[in-house]
């Protein structure tokens, strides 16, 4: 594939996803860690118009200087921006207006990329906004579902959309040996600066489960009373149930005695054989205590990643979100993309039915605050 | 009119003020006091249902079961209900199914109301939900406002949206000699509970100005630093400017020096002699003092006001919104409609450009927060 | 009495009040309404230095300049000041420095008083103190109570101290006919400024009750489930029982099945008959539409007082705390003293148990926020 | 030393600690992770009387049933307590109910030691809860210094409390080769639990600073800007530094255009050539990011610890505060003394001037939040 098919191809991606939607769906923003699917959708699009087209397009003229302010997400470099609770506060620009910032953004590119396809620093930027539009729209799906799962009519999105397949497993544990390995990225091809560095990590030996846990195996910790026992909690996590009265995973509900959970295909009964989703770091640590066992390391899991079918869930390492030896970041507004969020996350391996086809890798670091759970998150064990 | 009629152009009226909005505009609330236009639009229709057609249609079947949930307000009686700050995270029921619960319920009213239009219970309960309706119309035009006004694009509600006339008067101040006067509805027709109960005051005597406070009037304040002054504030007033960096009436702005304001018109020059709008009481009160003036009380207002041209501005008065002399509470729900709320807030007279034509009485007792600034709220003094 | 006999008599009392209590106490403030008795001491004993010696004493020389910013209450003229919810973080000065800069200011106001007994501008101020102090010797005990009542301890503070004794009364209700009325201070003597201005008011006839709601009276109030039934609550007073879960009058506990509450002798059971007190206006407001009553306005208690055993418990009148007609603040800083308050608060008439002898007056016009429930607070109804 | 004068050494010194304190001094809490001086002397005795009395002295006599509600700390195994921002508002137990508490436990555990020096078991526990009160100290120090240095008066506790000592060194930097080194504790002799657990890790090769960041480094820091450019901060601690307007350590003020800082001894200038303390994590990576350099791990930091002067400042890592491998929580109460707090904490290492003599360890594994500053807290960089 050309840069210019890649990049046709991501972009109608994100717009295939929304396809689905009811225009009010765009607009909403029910807690600050969704954003409104509008946004998502021109962010991404700001993203190349600023990074791309401002740099290198002559005389480049904006679709709306506005727009600016609108769909800045955090960077600082790049001026003020609205506040990220405010989001769903805005009606406009409108849908369709964003997708005619999209239309134009694209038709500018295409017109950059015809004649630059040889320009390594622009098709790195290029890639990257790729990426960074990948992402998006995994949280353009977990943001969709928190939208329409909150909505008490609960509406389904696509009856096709399936989040849980059952694992199958000759050998229930893994066993690596002690010694130094190595970790990070140092392949060809694309990675984000948070995962290069490839360097040595001493690790002992271990045994780690090949399979997710499953539904059924955390009601039993549901059911024996897990959530109301603080012995098997952090000092904070213990506080966070006990404030938000917190008694299951997100998305299930108790229906005449019975445990449901609303899906992106609807509202549906749990299956006990399918892998466990939206849990918290808090909710992991502690079933993994209940269980006398532990949660992996980021290092374990990857050296490890090759004998595990993972995919399905990103799965909450016990490891906390911090520089790789010699981390460095960019220079300019794109240094600001990974590092300055280095503390207080935890770390997740893998990825989840949500991650856009051909953007997971093995040596990928996800990263959330312990608390959040909007996000197929999911739990492997270390015996 | 007949009663079906009058029902028929309320109603409908509802609709034509939102006919210029985009079908995003209809879904955000950009702060607690704000509702989405889609909720005023279904709230008004499920008073309705829920209070007329559940009552009186014989085997009456919902539009939908969950909407009670959805578009009830504040009714204890009638069960569970989304919280206020909620309402904008609702991207369902959509804008359509909306209109769609509208034109259902409407047609049941009119299969309803064709053949009951002499039972008088019935047609007290329909005016009251067509005045229940004004004011919600009254409510969609302050909220649009207030959406429309906080988005960065500032889009344009409607050009022919008139929101200030100049006032003239032959005599700036109208006297009422001290006297036994009354006050309250007495007349014939429709009126709200909390004004009901005509009853005798004392009033000393007093000179009240037959015309508003204007934006020049209000700009000397401003320019001579009555924001920064605390001796011209309650208290609370003063630690409300302080904690909210309050320096102008909502909707104004500094622009390159010169103040604008939002209008429904789109953004315009403050002009000199149109009466001020959106302070709140505090203001209100504060520049009553450094006038050397003071507001009046609602008796005072009520007494004088056949003298005055009101109407443009619902005028903050320095009486606090209590019941008259034996008030009592209707029994049911309907008795949530008033006397709940009598405690810590103002109470306003008049009414403003936003009222419905015919919603108007000099009897009519609105009431707010100290705090609130998005109605169009005006001052009008005693010497 | 000489002028410098009552300024060493109520200067005296304060200390009296403080006497049973050890070091400790006088440093907390377990919330924000509650100072702690060494901020009491030693503001009180700020107003006579920064009022009257600062003002008429030639060279007088401060006892320690920081202490302006320490005990400065909210007088926003005479500089900047310790934040009220601050106060309980301060150890030092120390409880003995206090003591000393009373005696201090004691001896420097002995001084000044002898030789001016005679300059009215002088002797009002100093009354005025004199009648502030009082105001806080209230407080010294209502805070005292909140110290020690709070405490897991609950230590006594005096088994002396009667807060209640039961009322007889021949007449139950007290009939006043319709009529216009005279109220507000107009006697020879000292009266605050908010009481000031005698005006006319015209009342409809009334029935008001000759004794205050007992302890017996609201128990049947909570037995029925009043603290769960909305209907009689304000909106706010509802969101407030909820939101704080309240279930009682302040300071009354269930132990083992029993009614006690904490009262400044210890703990004891409730006893029926007494008058209740520690209510919000809240509750009283509930109780009074649990009855199929309601409280009385000030204008009501006034012009009924003299029928009236009162004295025991400041009582909630449904009358917001405004302005009388004709109020003009006091120019400079003792201009602050009542004025900028007088916006969502409420009236509250009578005295209690704490109020000093010779402190009450039937024009006095207490006020509180209508959630305050740590005064001695009860209810009066009319019929 | 034989356990008994082990005992009687080290709870005298929390005594001595509090000799230079006022009553007062002893009572307040001015924020939450703040106690009260008299909630430590308490706290540490409870640990005694509830974990070595209660378990091992036969028919042991509690000196007061409530006092397990108001000392203990966070032990959920144990009981209801008082939430932890109450300590300040509890006037009783008084100082001198503290101390006689203190005589009571003291006199148990004699007379309990004498008779089983020989128990392993107790002697752990002994052990453990002298550390535990060492630990204390360290607290009894900073937090008096907290109490003490926002009180508007700022009192000096010691004239011969000395907080820095200049550091001499030859070379400035010490170099470790890569390779497998192990840390953690692994002597005879007391360590807890979360320090145990010796192991391997690989280390990369690295230059360490053997000296400490000083006052007059940090202030080039200040004087470039550093606290008004996003670009050296962690997001979160960009966000920390603007909502609390951070503008220099803590306990520096501006007087006059000069840097003084409040210390122990007084307020006094700050001198160029002195360590810095007071800072918060987020200070310590941004000063490192400007200058270039980062912070160490705390494997690089045990691993380099003999050839670095340490003891003065407990010093930021880069690492969170996680479990070592083969970490295991103990059972019981007591369990909770480590594990539970194992998230979204940065590991500090070293020993600060407020540490007691002989509680140091280059081991010792010490964490906090990352925006707190009240500890003395220091930085130390890699090349």
């Amino acid at each position: 594939m050309t840069l210019s098919e890649q990049y046709h191809s991501v972009r109608q991606q994100s717009e295939l996803l929304c396809a689905p939607l009811q225009k009010e769906d765009y607009v909403v923003q029910p807690v600050a860690d969704v954003s409104p699917p509008k946004w998502h959708l021109g962010h991404t699009t700001w993203f190349f118009e600023t990074f791309v087209l401002k740099a290198y397009q002559k005389a480049y003229k904006e679709f709306d200087s506005q727009y600016n302010y609108v769909f800045n997400s955090y960077y600082e470099t790049v001026g003020a921006r609205v506040i990220r609770t405010d989001r769903g506060n805005l009606s406009r620009p409108s849908v369709e207006d964003v997708y005619r910032y999209r239309r134009y953004v694209n038709e500018q590119m295409m017109v950059l990329l015809s004649g630059n396809e040889t320009d390594t620093q622009l098709k790195e930027l290029v890639i990257l906004g790729l990426n960074h539009e990948q992402q998006h729209q995994e949280l353009l799906l977990t943001d969709i579902k928190y939208i329409l799962g909150h909505n008490p009519l609960f509406p389904v999105y696509s009856d096709e959309f399936i989040e849980s397949t059952a694992e199958e497993t000759a050998e229930p544990f893994h066993q690596i040996a002690e010694d130094v390995y190595e970790i990070g990225f140092s392949d060809e091809g694309f990675s984000f600066d948070n995962e290069s560095g490839r360097h040595r990590v001493w690790l002992d030996s271990f045994k780690i489960s090949t399979t997710l846990v499953t539904n059924g195996e955390y009601l039993e910790f549901i059911e024996s009373g897990g959530y109301r026992q603080f012995q098997f909690w952090h000092a904070e996590g213990w506080d966070w149930v006990n404030r938000n009265n917190i008694q299951a995973p997100l998305y299930w509900h108790l229906a005449e005695g019975q445990w449901v959970h609303y899906t992106l295909a609807g509202t549906a009964p749990i299956a006990a054989n399918m892998p466990l989703a939206h849990i918290s770091y808090y909710e992991a640590a502690a079933f993994a205590n209940w269980k006398n066992r532990r949660l992996p390391t980021e290092a374990e899991w990857e050296v490890a990643s090759d004998a595990l079918g993972w995919g399905q869930r990103w799965e909450w390492t016990n490891s906390s979100y911090l520089p790789y030896p010699g981390f460095k970041t960019a220079p300019g507004a794109l240094g600001e993309y990974n590092g300055k969020f280095m503390v207080n996350q935890m770390v997740l391996r893998g990825a989840s039915v949500a991650t856009p086809k051909g953007h997971s890798r093995n040596t990928y670091r996800n990263f959330f605050h312990p608390h959040l759970r909007w996000q197929y998150t999911g739990i492997r064990l270390i015996q």
